[in-house]
């Protein structure tokens, strides 16, 4: 088979997380190494607004030691988006310049690193392309600290976010147990429909420091139980952790978040939450008398790049490299996906998800990973989120400060 | 000189840093290393209270690897208070209380941990000891995250939340910095009086992803300039980090979190703070119109040791080890401080402050460290407190989550 010839895009979409940069180096570094197949390879400003509006940067000219830096910067160094594109039968003049800027560029290869609605857009995109015989590889690279991608085990960025909240957690228990004064604390993880990190919150207590209630949008939220709960734990402990997601909804399917004013709505629908911890935190000082703290990990949790998983960020990376070896051998229309054996030591495998099985689908918490009493995680979700925050951060410090990745972004011409 | 042979007792008092325990592991191998001066060594149950109710551990049992682990473990490992002595000219009976404590354990080395507060205690134990010629070596070890002592050039936990605070900003600017829609962030530090926490948020400026604007409690604040201010580089720049101090104060003294209900007094009198951040957030999303996330730090910037300075902690067991070398030398009555030479590069050197100099004091941000405008801090500042956040923490890690110590915490029979 002749391998197609031609240059390669890549670009980053939805909220960033603190390996969403490793997956871009691998992406970069493995193109790089085939200048025979892929002369050149892009960046896009703004994810897929960077495409629309012709806003690219040629990553050719970029330092290679850069690149390597970008496994321990956080964020989208290319800049990211939330720009949602029409549905191609209803209005396809999106569509049409996008395939303008491919044509225009001698684009092959195109790579978009996101989430569900990411993971829609290049879905959209590889079907547009694949009706009007522009012959492209279109490659999903799977990112999200929300971990709620369909048919992959975990996601990039999970790792490193569950890793942050749950050594964070196990720091405060120990400032929260220095006092010999009862208290409450607390803590609001992401996830707007998805538990995943509310939960990670749990691995804090397998070194014995965890939170004590652990609440995820999975379970319908009964506040009532939940100071039932708090005031019990309080009573044998003198010191209660808490946990939630964000999204938490009560049993009439209302947001708790939602008692707050500043609600908006982003271009997807979704509702824009936080919160939670502080309402929560009045609530339980108004019922329990005690003093309380109400502490969201807001935006640290998904930057928190100094505190990444070594894990999450090798296969960041190996999810970059391998979606761009296996588009050289064919693929496309897929998602790079992670699998792992059933049985024995962890090790992660990279599948080929088809995008249309992607998009759009949420992957929540098992109900039998939730335990009865819908206040914490089991055993199983300890041994599935366990190895995903194994490893040290691969940063360098200069000043005490992390060397974060400078690039060039010199536009295309 | 003999040397006065007798037991050691050591406490933590006050709000509790990462790097309390590097302190206490000084204080703890130090000590066992004389067992021909200080046959036994002893630690108190939460502070000063532990005294009082003879509840006392027996540090001499535990692990020597244990007591090593301690400088990777944040928060007061022994336990903290924030119990206030009396005047012992208007009542005496608590240091009746200490005094029949110390003469039942033969302590003749009394250390205590903590801030002005427990430089406070420090001093009047020290007093009384010597009024009623009980011949015992009375030691204050700093400790603060708000870098407030007196007479020291700094306090061991100021580097290691500076180094948090920094980091983590650097971090959320990457995020910030990812869209390209407008927004204002606004992070607020721990400092009630004293703005070394927000300042040193400015370190993060030396990579060039720090704060833009910066207020500290030294200047008074006024919205409106700081609306304008906001205006301004949202103009410019399309982001604004916005670094504050908890304790902020208008023109005519009302701390700006005081229009909160939840404001409560802890038992020296100052006043519980919070949510300024959460406060400005609402202020600048209804004036700026404009997308506000304020991210306030909260407990998370006193315990994380995982992102300690190397420095802080070194010098933290070195305030430790080298009071009670001191002690056993004869120095009484005096807190262990910092002093580094006027020029060339940064070296900490021991001093001996006098305790009632320390006592009740609180050392403030120089008023020319800080901008004309009072909106950040000058290079003056920077060069401060850049060398302080040096250097990696000393952890190390199982299941990707910190080992940290574990005391048998045995009491004193």
């Amino acid at each position: 088979m002749t391998k197609l010839k031609g240059n390669l895009i890549f670009g980053q979409s939805g909220g960033p997380t603190s390996v969403i940069n490793s997956s871009a180096a691998g992406v970069f570094l493995e193109a790089l190494e085939h200048p025979d197949i892929i002369p050149r390879v892009f960046g896009m400003h703004h994810g897929i607004e960077g495409v629309l509006n012709d806003d690219l940067f040629d990553i050719s000219q970029e330092d290679r030691q850069e690149l390597e830096y970008l496994c321990g910067t956080p964020s989208s160094i290319l800049g990211t988006c939330r720009y949602k594109l029409a549905d191609p039968d209803v209005d396809d003049s999106d569509y049409q310049k996008i395939l303008a800027i491919l044509r225009k560029y001698d684009i092959r290869y195109f790579f978009y690193n996101g989430g569900n609605d990411s993971m829609d857009t290049c879905s959209k995109v590889s079907r547009y392309l694949r009706k009007n015989d522009y012959d492209c590889r279109v490659i999903g690279i799977p990112k999200t600290i929300d971990n709620d991608l369909f048919g992959t085990d975990h996601c990039p960025g999970f790792g490193s976010a569950a890793r942050y909240i749950a050594t964070s957690i196990a720091e405060v228990w120990h400032d929260t147990h220095s006092y010999n004064t009862p208290m409450v604390v607390i803590f609001e993880c992401m996830g707007r429909h998805a538990g995943w990190l509310a939960g990670a919150s749990a691995l804090a207590g397998v070194i014995g420091h965890g939170p004590d209630l652990v609440y995820l949008p999975e379970v319908p939220f009964d506040q009532n139980k939940m100071l039932e709960d708090a005031r019990r734990v309080l009573k044998e402990k003198n010191v209660v952790l808490i946990s939630v997601s964000e999204g938490i909804m009560n049993r009439d399917g209302q947001l708790v978040a939602e008692q707050l004013s500043t609600l908006a709505t982003d271009a997807f629908g979704h509702k824009q939450l936080g919160g939670t911890a502080a309402l929560l935190a009045d609530l339980v000082a108004e019922e329990l008398d005690v003093k309380v703290r109400g502490i969201e990990f807001s935006l640290l949790q998904r930057a928190a790049a100094h505190c990444a998983s070594g894990v999450d960020i090798e296969e960041a990376v190996l999810a970059g490299r391998t979606g761009v070896r296996a588009a050289i051998d064919g693929a496309s229309g897929v998602m790079m996906g992670y699998a792992r054996p059933d049985q024995g030591p962890y090790r992660c495998d990279i599948i080929h998800i088809p995008l249309e099985e992607v998009a759009n689908r949420e992957k929540r918490v098992p109900l039998d990973w939730i335990n009865a009493e819908g206040n914490g995680v089991t055993a199983d979700f300890i041994d599935y989120a366990l190895p995903l925050i194994e490893g040290e951060p691969h940063q360098i410090h200069e000043n005490g400060l992390p060397r974060f990745a400078h690039l060039k972004k010199i536009a295309v011409r």
